[in-house]
């Protein structure tokens, strides 16, 4: 009874057949048929014209779009809580040449247009300081909260003011998008965002990511930069075909509403008073003494501590109610 | 009937049947029990201590290698015809930070001692000229050579002569050891190698190739690097697994064994006249008129143009004697 | 009466007759007899075997010292209003292409080894996070203020611990011993320093600053770096000219004493209820109204405003009391 | 009596004039009045509009010229022995992080058009290649030959066909234009030049060279390259001064008439049998068996060996007649 990451899960068995359907003779890279699919399947989903190019991690995904939007002597501003920042080990600095992350402050790393205005305003526009070029927030956040549609394009405005990319690091995209119930286009690229880190490993995937410029001339580059990083796979089929099927009867969807709802289960079993963070996605931050945790720990239940007084339980998408209802017995009983 | 590339073929059995079983809960990254195995199971076959990481690409494999062994502002001494220099969009730049390929004249791909020494003796020793760090030979070549254990062990000489690092592309080390009958040991670190990119996607595998060194101190550096680039894939489980069923029961071996049967039976039907180099592994590089190309195309043979009256053929794990015998029969009517 | 920057004022006359007297052939870049002695000055000097380098910035020599001291997935400890973070548009991330600076708070730009700590132990040890290599702090700092050797002894305490390399941006160096009265070793090396950039040009100098290695090792590698940047001027005898004038008879300290004293100067003038840091070397940061700068601006009074009510006065070398004089009876009738 | 380069030389007593002229308080890097005037005096003289920039090196102007023609991922067409290629460390590959340089066969280090689309032609068009970006020619090159305006434009027209940016390295350009008689436009902007390394140093100057933007808007992100660099100098009016000092009176043209004068009278004591190349610069490369080597250096005259059989020797602006001619003399007793 693991609550590690939803990166521990197994690989819906929906994906699982797909690849092994393409496991046939077909031409190598991503010049295959399920590959050359992936555009026009994203556009349709996205109700806009779009690039999509698969990727095998979500590192690999952030720092491309990153690299596509910011050059090595420019800055990109995101939260101090930050996947990027805190999680890559220097993997936006590797693939943009060293470009700087620009600490934003906020709560459950979430940050707001006031906050970044903050930082933007204490940049002084000469060749001596690092001048910003991107923005990127994550959505769902690193702790498990959604932005809104209408915070999005809040954000989105201060990029177009400020001439600024915007990119969406969606590890937990599916999350997001399952807790809004909102059109996919709509917390995207009619707010704003240029670029979209589509993940789908956490949600049932196996080893395959989307990469999505809704402004499709950015992946011209990054073809180039994909090869040149060793992400280009020869055989890509394998990753298509994983990304297809997620796509497929709205998967993705599906898993991610599972996971949403477990995590649900659990928030309502600890109640707010002990909640970090409003529950919106498949993340429960929850208060616990150490002795709460141990005794969790010893009815079988494993997870990360975060911080002192703090555990994190993550739910995924194979997690049907009677897989987290003994947990949500036991947080309960806590109380 | 495709004889593009060994990258197109599917993926043996054995392999997805690996990736079926390890489809369950377990640890994200490389913290599961089949990612662990991977340093025992290598130090067996090489019959030494070896450091062995997964990683999804031959391209990325070659690089850690190349940024483990050679600074910035060093150099790598390769062929002129190598992978690294031609084929992977200037990914060992990217990787070592801008690193010199230093090009070595060779037929078929292959580089020698005294080719290594004439290039060695033109570098001044100064700060002005880029010094060089590394030797990088593939086996087999880009051209379907293969180094035998003396001809590595010679190459070995000059890298410990002029403290020099010594990296082996083995995209195809398989077919290598196939062809010699080996011990896997006699043509890599015996022979002075340091690190191997173990290549098994070409070979039967789907997205796993292994990176081993020999000097295991050097995997510790390179356990950041795969991380900042985006390629420490978060359920790593499904690639350790690949490598695992091609090691059970030598499955690598066999592989590159009916790969290599393949091409000889196209050599002998071509005759040494129509062949370009040996043919030793599995890729067979033919004399052609583009008339008598057109023919084979005509008859449903598909394969790249090389050069001016050469075109190459690749066979594959998955094609028995059935499988290539009408190509055979259709070379041997060319002449 | 401009007080806006040392960088701006004059070059020593000393140093100007040092660089006619070179003006005659001799070897080109760093061989000839004037760079050659470097070395051995500087280790005179410090009193300990160093190896010293001509570079033509601070910024060159600040980022040579970190490219040695740090590799591209590490990370810098250093405060958050560090020349290096705020200043110099990404040189560090160049040059160590894509270290991450981790900034540490403190007054006056001068961490404490309990920040540091604090900072240290946020940072989880897994390949997942940038891991800290080294520590970067300014003496004297950004604001003027002046490190003691224990306090500097305190800081390479913890460098030792954590096995991090300590740098010192010693810009105005020359400024901080000065105002210490210590020996320049007691400051640096003693003190656990292992890098310095001892900086020439804000005290007089005009276009040649030392990067001292108080580990001679780190030299080696930093020469070809130094080429590479395009850093090693073909006639640097004009640099290393520069910097041996700055050391005759102690001109370096002569000049930092002058710019000390007469900041002093202004300092008494304001009075401490004015001033925003205590003032140890050559800078006064003053509170001071819009209207109260304003009529300094309108005497004739030339600088920065530094912050909301906060003006920047930096004095130089060349400012003998009565060139402060009138600033100085100017502030005092502020009062 | 010294030949071994022109950067041994001293400095032109004007260039040092000009320096102690500057000696005053005024604005920091390139704010000061003689850096604004850069830009209108290299207008002026190449009879366009250009953006000019002092840096403190020709392999900085070189390296900052590449980057800003070519991205990373790219590849910059020059000769096999091109400076850029041999005498700079890296130098470009770190300022374009890891572009490749694809070298061409020429005599003389000049490269025709033909040997450039043959480098061209086997360049395959997919992201597995590095793609060319730029062509970097020098003149006068390394070998001390001259592209003439015809020659460039010939060069320009590859460049354009292709849409490749075209650089060139004109450390001794002076030495160039004054073999040629020709306007310095002519052998640039008019023959499709995008960007000059204008050198200084070897003619006369101490430690400025100007970077020359044919295409003014290249000129605005290389600003924040050349401070990221550290090659932002914070007394950058000593810089500009020296290059205002190297324009007025066309002292640039003047000094290198002078070397070249002297080199041609070691041309002509020589005589063609023992030129390896024309002698059109200041460059002087001669056929001499070891034994005459020996015997020239008896006579206290000192230069390098270039290869077997032949030694290089360099004139330089400050050798008059009376200077050179013992040289001369000598060399025509040899033959």
């Amino acid at each position: 009874m693991r609550f590690f990451s939803d990166n521990a899960a197994p690989v819906s068995p929906q994906v699982l057949q797909a690849m092994l359907e393409v496991n046939q003779l077909d031409t190598a890279y991503d010049g295959d048929r399920w590959s050359k699919q992936l555009d026009g399947r994203f556009s349709e989903l996205f109700g806009t014209q779009v690039r999509a190019l698969w990727v095998p991690s979500g590192t690999a995904a952030n720092c491309l779009a990153l690299a596509a939007l910011c050059p090595p002597h420019g800055g990109v501003l995101c939260s101090r809580d930050a996947h990027i920042q805190n999680d890559e080990c220097g993997a936006p600095e590797f693939y943009t040449h060293g470009a700087k992350l620009m600490l934003v402050e906020g709560q459950g790393a979430k940050i707001t247009p006031e906050a970044l205005r903050g930082v933007l305003g204490n940049i002084r526009n000469d060749v001596h300081q690092v001048q910003p070029h991107a923005i990127s927030i994550t959505n769902a956040t690193e702790y498990g909260l959604v932005y809104t549609p209408e915070e999005v394009a809040a954000i989105g405005d201060v990029a177009r003011e400020r001439k600024l990319g915007l990119h969406m690091d969606g590890a937990r995209f599916a999350n997001a998008v399952a807790h809004l119930g909102c059109h996919p286009g709509d917390v995207t690229w009619r707010a704003g965002v240029d670029a979209l880190s589509f993940g789908f490993v956490k949600n049932g995937g196996m080893s395959a990511e989307a990469l999505i410029f809704f402004k499709p001339e950015l992946a011209d580059v990054t073809l180039y930069r994909r090869k040149r990083a060793g992400l280009l796979l020869s055989k890509g089929r394998y990753l298509a075909a994983q990304i297809l099927a997620m796509l497929d009867g709205d998967l993705w969807l599906e898993n991610a509403r599972a996971a949403n709802v477990a995590a649900q289960l659990l928030a309502d079993a600890a109640g707010a008073h002990r909640l970090v963070h409003p529950v919106e996605a498949n993340e429960v931050f929850l208060k616990a003494t150490p002795e709460e945790a141990a005794g969790l720990r010893a009815l079988g239940f494993d997870f990360y501590d975060w911080a002192p007084g703090e555990v994190r339980l993550v739910t995924s998408w194979d997690q049907a109610e009677a897989a987290v209802r003994p947990l949500a017995d036991a947080i309960a009983k806590l109380t």
